[in-house]
């Protein structure tokens, strides 16, 4: 389903504003690769945060930190550390009660959604989330079609668990089993009207 | 109330065995203030996490990189980095549908928990996961008395927000209202205990 907003067409958060530009100029750093889609996922839940709707954040990268420098009348200085694969998604959070558990990816494709953006790790810990009666998705963004999805992680996990020899899943799939969500002003990825309305299905079936 | 086990007097995790001893000598490093509870409660959460029974992660530090190495066929090496001041508490997840959420301190006074263990962003964050029917709570150990409570986060803010002119939390109040959680062999700090307790206490009212 396509959600229908008051003031017509979105406004997508690739515009070129002057302050998205500035935006823009900001994320031009390190870890830039998929930094917009989620920068418009982040905002969201700074969105969603402010108006008291839900607490959601996006976790820290994980680091190992081996050596720290303590200047006299300066911050800590971090003076090497290393990325550490994360054991988790990138969002959690809690939402009327519900325990949200998410990852944001994007692709260039326009087919199909590569299996390479996830890991076993990934997979895992939204399994055992599903087992604790989490409510587990990921958002994918075509980056390319400009088309945003709310994937239930249950059709992620068995398209990733049992069709192997496939390396993506088909955007054919997607449309058929993903609710669209259209990107607005604010929240910029209105995330939580896919939820509401996949607890909705689900409380039906 | 206090729990029983039926292996007798609980195995606080301050003891010395060899693996203890160990585990020491691995936490002698950075960050090393008040690592052993928190070791206690990482270890737990591993537990739970192996048997199925919750999906409980401590949030990594959040930190601001700002310069990383390339290293040709190596890591690459974060060189510089500073400390961000979190917006969360450290702990969260799902335990049985509920999202979880706590923050754990501890404290060598004997007769009182003081409240600058806890910052105003702590405790903001706790007020918002309540308002979206989050369990949250803190662990609060008295490392000179061997001591861990579970106390419900409602009465922690109570007593921060309206009783600004005291510093500290009488251990007499933490005694009446808090669940002593005794410490055990696996899960070292067995709160999930005391969080049952804790949800059916709140369906009797």
């Amino acid at each position: 389903m396509v959600f229908h907003y008051p003031n017509g067409h979105p406004n997508h958060y690739n515009d070129t504003s002057k302050q998205k530009m500035q935006e823009e100029a900001k994320s031009t750093s390190f870890a830039n690769r998929g930094m917009r889609f989620e920068e418009a996922i982040n905002q969201s839940n700074q969105y969603y945060l402010n108006h008291g709707l839900a607490v959601v954040h996006k976790k820290p990268l994980p680091l190992q930190v081996v050596k720290v420098d303590y200047p006299k009348r300066s911050a800590a200085v971090i003076k090497e550390a290393y990325f550490k694969e994360p054991s988790t998604t990138d969002y959690n959070g809690v939402y009327k009660g519900f325990y949200v558990d998410f990852e944001a990816k994007e692709t260039k494709n326009k087919t199909s959604f590569p299996f390479k953006n996830f890991h076993e790790h990934q997979i895992t810990h939204m399994e055992k989330c599903i087992k604790q009666n989490g409510v587990c998705f990921v958002l994918l963004w075509f980056s390319t079609l400009k088309r945003c999805f709310f994937l239930d992680s249950e059709l992620l996990i068995d398209y990733w668990r049992n069709q192997a020899q496939k390396k993506s899943l088909p955007l054919t799939v997607i449309e058929k089993n993903a609710i669209e969500i259209q990107p607005k002003i604010a929240p910029r990825i209105p995330y939580l009207e896919a939820v509401d309305q996949h607890l909705q299905t689900k409380e039906k079936l």
